[in-house]
């Protein structure tokens, strides 16, 4: 998608130990017409194959997985990464990995909100090592939901998370694959 | 909001301790159409005030803060609970006291996400005592912003938030003001 493309190359900041920051527009400051955009762009991209349900997890998947539902017309459900004292004990739950943070948490879904009926596409903002969709994937097959496909704005591509993830036999799709970020540049796969 | 609380009032589960459950629809599966009908009511509401940033905290706020900046044309921005180890430390910080999680944590915005120029409309999901609500108006302040207001889809009438907030001056809109939930009735004020 060559609208986020380009912003990220106008507005990214490359960091120490390949971290791309894009706090700017997508993941703190968030530009509600890029999201949109995104939104639409994922809808329409996994329109051949339709989903019941969008889901993600809290917090930096929200806006786009709502973009994405509200331009699909289906509900979405966000993973909680901490029990709330209101919310029972009829959950799905993952452990999750999570590099940025250097701790294991665990990730929830309350069970009426995904059913075996259900086909699910899954959204985040990253995909860099994989670890919070892998857990998505593992609570959707504990639902017996169908899994249609995992939408993500940003993949770093030199990470592993793609290849955990169609290992599994999950389709992916990112909006922008970034190959590189060596000597603070950020370079596309094409 | 006629549409909300017809939907507070089918959906909506009272639980124990003054609490109402909304999480089919508002706050963990979300249905998109009613959010992008909260979000245009709050922009249209605070329009004769006009906003530069849609303020709200992580998580069951930013898919409404969301909506709400879209349909305002304004970047949002969400607190983080937590500092992320690519979050810098060029942050404003406040204490916040979760009712829920019966736990104080700090909450951070970037600074360079608010200005001393920018008018801030704070949003966030439900109102009660209004502890996460007092600690982004006391970010909003340290950045030498305006401060247009605060919108909130439900607010508990019969808990204190409201009162803290109108104390310091802000000016608190609820779209769904919920007077008791006594006897596991909801009823509204009028």
């Amino acid at each position: 998608m060559e609208q986020l493309k380009a912003r990220i190359l106008r507005d990214g900041r490359v960091l120490p130990n390949s971290v791309v920051k894009v706090d700017s527009f997508l993941n703190h400051q968030v530009d509600p017409a890029l999201i949109q955009a995104i939104g639409e762009w994922l809808a329409g991209h996994f329109a051949d194959t339709p989903f019941t349900k969008v889901l993600t997890i809290e917090a930096s998947g929200i806006h786009i997985a709502y973009a994405t539902a509200l331009a699909a017309g289906v509900p979405m459900v966000y993973a909680k990464k901490r029990k709330a004292l209101t919310q029972g004990d009829d959950l799905y739950h993952s452990e999750v990995w999570s590099y940025t943070r250097q701790e294991t948490y665990r990730i929830t879904v309350a069970r009426p909100y995904l059913e075996a009926s259900d086909r699910v596409l899954i959204v985040d903002d990253i995909l860099a090592e994989g670890s919070a969709l892998l857990g998505l994937v593992d609570i959707v097959r504990q639902s017996g939901a169908g899994m249609v496909g995992i939408g993500v704005a940003i993949e770093k591509s030199f990470q592993a998370g793609r290849g955990r993830l169609e290992e599994l036999g999950v389709r992916v799709h990112a909006l922008a694959r970034i190959a590189s970020l060596e000597g603070g540049t950020i370079q596309f796969l094409e």
